[in-house]
């Protein structure tokens, strides 16, 4: 009974022998996530060998732990029917996630094998965008009437022939499916049973509608802890629940495409094995990065003879950039995280920045001084080291205040503009940074070393 | 009945006049959730001024959706015994995370204030650690014998005296406390009534015991999809359970402690007001920074005749290094974040940098190419454009290789020490980068232009 966790196992082994007996054995000590999450690590025929060598209930179980994104792709390589059954094993909005992986072609040759009324279902789940309620929330939920008692209810609730799988809340729903209040499990099990359904539901319910983004579910559910919320249309008639194990997704989810985002690297894991499309999600965003990188080179091309007759300027050219790319990244990041977790209230925004900018001129002060300190002990021929002292010091403290302000400034401008403000940082600060200053410490050194540019 | 929601309030406005009519009409407007959230985002007169302008039950709910950092420093100003009183009506795992932000000469005030009975439970919650399963468990769970019905683990449960806030199980333990199963409260509410405990409980249970960390915890509830998660001690006598809610406050707590790591601003969004402690958690990464870049100008002062005769090649330091910057903090967040969620196996360390390797030298190549194009264009005196242009090309393929090999690498090493792989980007991999990517440029420099260094 006791059970030790182990989150990571590693199939590699039993796999690259042919003993296929071994890999069954060892198929048998792992539990249904366990073996989902070393299937979606292997390569396409390893993940087919193992699912085909399961038992078919455990197959259905094992195949619905999978990532939609590797149940997709198997799904794509699979005899239709067998991903028939498969998926008419899952939930409805489980379902409906892994035949969004898939081409058109493909979805329609698995859904002609489907039974008719769940093809229904699956349709309008499918007619939602994927990142919405809608497309998240799933269709099985327990409804009652407001006139019955409570007794009545689990009695009805026990009558269920395919109860949902999860059930936290029983929804009150009057003659035409609205939604008129909610009775938690907990609330069920502690109620008087004589009591009437009306007596003990509660009303002030919050739901949302089924094109709310997922991001916005999942923020309203871990701030008001709940554990399902409900989607109903304009006319606030019930059309499923969003329950924690999805919403508990989308925080890992939403996340992640931030992290990613913030440096670039794209929107989604995809496949961690994909040459192709990790160099189709960096490209662009290094684009911008390079086009940037040619501007610096441009801008800094005004101020070749300073180089030419003090190139030890150039020396410190990746420490001035270099810090105040750091400050720039740290700013925004946390003015991106305080606007993403609600730290950050928009109404303040010339109190962040300035905050900010403060922040930028202060630790610019700092390691300017510190630098420029290190500077005659770095090598290379100085003729006026107090000097260049100086252009270190303020080309630093300049540096880091423009960075300061930029890195805090461009996220909150985009949130005002309703773009998302993660895509903001990383490559875009540090290009504005680079120039701004550079461009700033090369003046510096031509007024404070009397070089002509 | 129906709900706007607008999660972000101000109150700003109503805080700035002295109308305190005015103020209390709008505090009636929204909900606790709502409210704490705008607390959070006030100044300290203003927090303490909204919270005693709220009716004492009102207080007590919105005090207990506040972040335990916002109610610590409100418990750090108010009356021992007012603390005492908003802390009494918060559940006990809650009481203890707000205890934890205080002083000890203020914790044993408050404690003082206290029933004996909760400051025993509180101790006992107060010794484990913060961040372990032990620091955010609730000893409050509902527990039955192995022996009786279900009829009469309802009515076990209906004469309960203070029921646990949250329930989504039973714990049915021996006589010695030991967990033997459990019984959702979905299987309570399905199952016959007359069947027993013990004939439909679920045996194979997972648990975690009280040091275990509180990320191991969320991750397990989120592959598992349970909504609370047993702690056990090493006996399997059960010590108490974590909840959905406060697994759902976790993974959010550590994306943004991810975040912030990874562009080197600290851990956590302390107090987005203060400047002191935003100072405090930046400084010491830009201290590696600097001396990093300390570093890069002692290791480039060995190609100052270089620069002197083609200044040219500092025009272009900060399109190689930041192409490299970028290449490499791509690489280091897909491994740091595919480690955290579990889609980098690690087993297969060598394919992963392998991957990213040929990825670095293949953009390297493109942009490489792309950017010896646009020299010419911007300007500066060349005596040999094709040789730049070839220095350019290279250089470019050198510094994103080993970028991305840097990127990917160092992450994967720290997960293999144990040390938490997202303090390695940021500050680190760019620093690296910047060495190795401009010394391979200028030795390149010096060789294909057939200048001295």
């Amino acid at each position: 009974m006791a059970r030790t966790l182990r989150i990571d196992i590693d199939l590699s082994r039993s796999l690259r022998d042919d003993d296929t007996r071994a890999l069954v054995r060892s198929l048998a000590e792992f539990d249904d996530v366990q073996l989902a999450g070393a299937i979606g690590n292997c390569s396409a025929a390893d993940q087919d060998r193992v699912l085909m060598l399961l038992p078919a209930v455990r197959r259905s179980e094992v195949f619905g732990q999978l990532r939609p994104e590797v149940a997709g792709e198997i799904l794509g390589r699979i005899a239709p029917e067998e991903g028939a059954a498969l998926l008419e094993e899952q939930d409805a909005d489980d379902a409906a996630d892994i035949l969004g992986e898939l081409d058109p072609a493909r979805l329609r040759e698995i859904l002609a094998r489907f039974d008719p009324e769940d093809i229904e279902e699956l349709n309008e789940l499918l007619a939602y965008d994927e990142d919405s309620a809608g497309g998240i929330m799933s269709p099985h939920f327990v409804h009652i009437e407001p006139d019955g008692t409570i007794a009545e209810l689990f009695e009805i609730i026990r009558a269920l022939e395919d109860p949902p799988s999860q059930i936290f809340y029983s929804y009150v729903l009057d003659d035409d499916d609205r939604l008129l209040g909610i009775i938690s499990l907990r609330a069920l099990v502690l109620a008087d049973p004589s009591l009437r359904v009306r007596q003990v539901m509660k009303r002030d319910v919050i739901s949302v509608t089924p094109d709310a983004d997922q991001e916005l579910v999942a923020d309203i559910a871990s701030r008001y802890d709940l554990t399902a919320v409900p989607v109903v249309d304009a006319e606030r008639r019930m059309l499923g629940v969003v329950t924690i194990d999805d919403i508990v997704d989308v925080l890992t989810e939403e996340a992640t495409e931030d992290i990613l985002k913030m440096a670039g690297a794209g929107e989604e894991i995809i496949d961690t094995q994909s040459f192709g499309s990790s160099f189709r999600a960096r490209v662009p965003w290094l684009a911008a990065a390079a086009a940037g990188g040619v501007l610096v080179a441009a801008a800094l091309s005004g101020f070749e003879g300073a180089l030419q007759s003090v190139p030890v300027l150039a020396l410190f050219m990746p420490v001035v950039a270099g810090m105040g790319g750091n400050v720039g990244t740290q700013s925004s990041t946390i003015v991106v995280r305080g606007l993403a977790v609600g730290y950050v209230e928009r109404g303040r925004l010339a109190s962040i920045v300035g905050r900010e900018v403060g922040l930028g001129a202060t630790l610019g002060l700092i390691y300017g001084i510190a630098i420029a300190l290190a500077a005659p002990f770095v090598g290379g021929e100085v003729s006026d080291p107090l000097a260049l002292g100086l252009v270190l010091t303020f080309g630093m403290i300049g540096s880091m205040t423009i960075a300061a302000t930029v890195g805090a400034s461009i996220p909150l401008l985009m949130d005002r503009l309703k773009i998302d403000p993660a895509v903001s940082t990383g490559p875009f600060v540090t290009t504005a940074v680079d120039i701004l200053g550079l461009l700033f410490y090369f003046w510096l050194a031509t007024v404070l070393l009397g070089v002509s540019p």
